[in-house]
């Protein structure tokens, strides 16, 4: 494309990941974006999170958009990358899967103590997203 | 929060910031991931953008699901941020709004030339989503 030949900058390969790579690539970064709708409308929101075999946990506000949501199994996504502006390559993953409230207290209290809120909000729900579908891909050059 | 304590960090304050410093920070950034619906499920794909006015603009491939979203003037979300995870600070500035096809030869050409793809798939579709709803967040300590 001409901007690219003007940049001097040809476009990354692009090379599809397999679950296994994905999920550890996950598990690798503190941080991600969560995908759902509210009110019909599609909101992200980004948040830290942990990996636990088939499953992402992050925690939410009592009372928020996505806690109301998981009370019905509703499917989000949840993605992270890393990604180089200036090399323009790294990796992306997209999980996708049913979200749960974690109910059981000593499994809430557990994912508590291992993932630490950003902010001063209470945010003392667990959610958990299962792992349903993973996609995920590499830039190379 | 017990998990706080035991980590020695207190959560950061949660600053709402107005409309003109949200599209001044996501214009700051190169890098920044649309939110939309794909066969009712809910999908984040990390792209490259630039702030035009009151619009943000994106590239995607011909025939991909959010080239056909914007043939119908589907709400889609855009979401930036700075995020570090070791100081737990930063921002995030959510736009949402319609996402539609740039169709304009000489607009669609201009754009091309500003974003340079990072990949070398076909994305030669210009889609432009008006920042109808933009909310953004600030992380102090």
């Amino acid at each position: 494309m001409t901007s690219e030949l003007a940049a001097g900058v040809s476009g990354a390969r692009m090379i599809e990941l397999g679950r296994g790579e994905c999920l550890a690539l996950l598990a690798g970064v503190p941080l991600g974006r969560v995908g759902f709708t509210r009110q019909a409308l599609p909101v992200i929101r980004p948040v830290n999170h942990l990996v636990d075999g088939d499953t992402v946990v992050i925690r939410t506000h009592p009372g928020s958009a996505l806690a109301r949501h998981t009370t019905v199994d509703e499917v989000v996504v949840y993605e992270a990358d890393d990604l180089d502006a200036r090399t323009r390559t790294g990796w992306s993953v997209m999980v996708t899967g049913r979200a749960s409230l974690v109910t059981a207290p000593w499994e809430a209290a557990r994912y508590r103590a291992l993932l630490i809120p950003w902010t001063d909000r209470d945010v003392d729900e667990i959610v958990s997203i299962q792992a349903d579908l993973v996609t995920g891909y590499r830039l190379l050059r």
